[in-house]
């Protein structure tokens, strides 16, 4: 028999918490479990806000379970490690995020991509293998086994860096794994948000010619001044748009409303991937005959396992790589969801969860 | 000044065009240029009929110019050489797949990737630099360049081998360019026509573990019992479908009309591949989520070059791998056009020429 909620030791936590679908976040007091002989309990220092956070607050994908504490991308310090815990120590720098769990045995897990897991338990609105529910980095304290626990390199900004943890990873594993990263190459950034910025940076990084495409005439002087892009490409302007024709090896495309692939597929050459970061909750509409007359493809991909992101956070330590932000107290995190619908955010919220939420 | 069709010496053909949009085909008298120091001329003793042929028939691509004489799965012996020609020499068994030409010089031609050259002349419904219109093989006698003529080994049937010169390379050039020829992988078979019969066949010869998945469960005994496929899924029955959910480990999809690739990309592992071949002429629906949460890829790909094809022909011959056929003669056609369209066909049409049509 499996052991119920009101039988092991719980830790007291305090976060904000969404009861229906209209995704309005208010204070909500909730239990963690005690910490075990394999996890690291961490004091919640900043927590970013991801798109994701707003699509499942108000349900857009369908499978939300209220109440729902949101963010996964959580920065803390280890406060408690269990006995079996090697890898951090109390008073490490440590960050979690899209995960915090996965079966450790399958095909998946044991190439070190627990995300693919298909038993993968993600960081909120999710469930334990014993019945009970996971609540995310918008509250003081979280309890995660350290196999989902990153170590935070000291290089890195805490509240900057938190977004690294699902924006950075995001961009970084997509662009690993189709092989998107040969200097010289010319990679297209469509949608110029929290992972498309972080995307001109990592790119840039690896030495990559960059092109950002965007609805948003305005922000073409950041993106090549203070985002350091090679050119800006506004989507809407088909004489702009017919210019790039058949001019990029790659494009990450990580625009998260419905939109048409066709002008961005046009911009590829030969050869040319496009990679959908982004997570509409429609269906896109691909047209086959230019997919098959370039030999071009379009790749999903999603997050990274424990590994790579380890190796992610290094590279953006080495390279001075963190998010632009916004750093918001918790009680201004409604109004930050109003503005992050529309877009309105250069170009991450991060909450700044210790100063600002308290028992 | 660029010769006109009038100064430059002609050869006289007959072959069958359509003249309009209805895509009926008819007798026609028209002229190949004289054979040029690079070209070879072939007297045509087959040519497959191919669901491209029907497409641009009935102009459903938008750019077809009548008259029309479709064909490019095109087999025949050299009756001409050019004093250029090294590969080829007179009576040698030969053929002419999708293109008769290309610009020689782009990074694609450099590559042996002629069949992706911006400037492709495709094998009928084309025009020639110097503005001469191209016909394809459903006619008596062809001229082309050395570099698109193949030769075509001993070993293949001259009629059940002409649809490999695009069925064939088809299905074989993107197996080989997105990594699909891994021995004991498990592929399946979207569509069970043309391309689809010729891809269990070759996939086999790789190998591979082979599913067909198909409409028309009455073609279940065939897929297996006759070439060779392991198992079978009848796209329409749920349980069946639910039954093959995460088990490929890529997927040739051979349908040429539009139709969900949800269900497709169901049936993928993490990382699987989805290959579209067919060319439907609708935007098919692409859904985003269950892309990136399985790191799923849609890809294209359009035959293969003049080197890979010749390989393909090699391959094929080496492991005795050929179309099913029904042969029809010339006079056939547009009964054969209605049927095709219906797919009712096992699995490709080829007139035979030779016996068939004549001054």
């Amino acid at each position: 028999m499996s052991t119920t909620v009101e039988e092991v030791k719980q830790q007291k936590a305090l976060g904000w918490a969404a009861t229906d679908h209209s995704g309005t976040l208010s204070p909500f007091n909730f239990s963690r479990r005690e910490n075990g002989d394999e996890d690291v309990t961490l004091k919640i220092l900043y927590c970013g806000v991801c798109h994701s956070d707003l699509h499942v607050l108000k349900n857009e994908w369908g499978f939300t379970s209220y109440p729902v504490v949101p963010g996964h991308e959580i920065v803390g310090v280890a406060t408690k490690v269990g006995k079996n815990v090697t890898k951090f120590k109390v008073g490490d720098r440590v960050g979690v995020g899209v995960l915090v769990g996965s079966c450790k045995t399958c095909e998946c897990c044991q190439q070190d991509l627990e995300n693919y897991c298909p038993q993968i338990i993600f960081t909120f609105n999710s469930y334990n293998p014993d019945g009970t529910k996971n609540y995310g980095g918008y509250s003081d304290m979280i309890v995660v086994d350290q196999r989902y626990v990153l170590s935070f390199p000291d290089k890195l900004p805490l509240d900057a860096g938190a977004p690294l943890l699902c924006a950075g990873i995001t961009v970084y594993s997509s662009m690993k794994y189709y092989g998107m990263t040969e200097t010289g190459k010319h990679l297209g950034v469509a949608g110029l948000g929290g992972l498309g910025h972080v995307a001109v940076k990592i790119a840039k990084a690896f030495g990559l010619k960059v092109t950002v495409i965007s609805s948003s005439p305005q922000k073409e002087s950041e993106a090549i001044n203070r985002l350091g892009a090679d050119s800006f490409l506004v989507s809407s302007d088909p004489a702009k748009m017919k210019s790039g024709i058949g001019s990029m090896d790659y494009i990450i495309d990580t625009v998260s409303a419905a939109h048409p692939l066709l002008p961005l597929l046009s911009l590829l050459k030969v050869n040319g991937k496009l990679v959908t970061v982004g997570l509409p909750n429609k269906p896109l509409e691909l047209p086959v005959l230019p997919l098959n007359f370039g030999r071009k493809l379009v790749g999903g991909s999603d997050v990274g396992g424990m590994k790579e992101t380890q190796e992610m956070l290094d590279f953006c330590a080495k390279h001075n790589i963190a998010a632009d932000i916004e750093l918001i107290r918790i009680n201004e995190i409604n109004t930050a969801m109003e503005r992050l619908a529309k877009s309105d955010v250069r170009y991450r919220f991060v909450i700044d969860v210790a100063n600002s939420l308290s028992q």
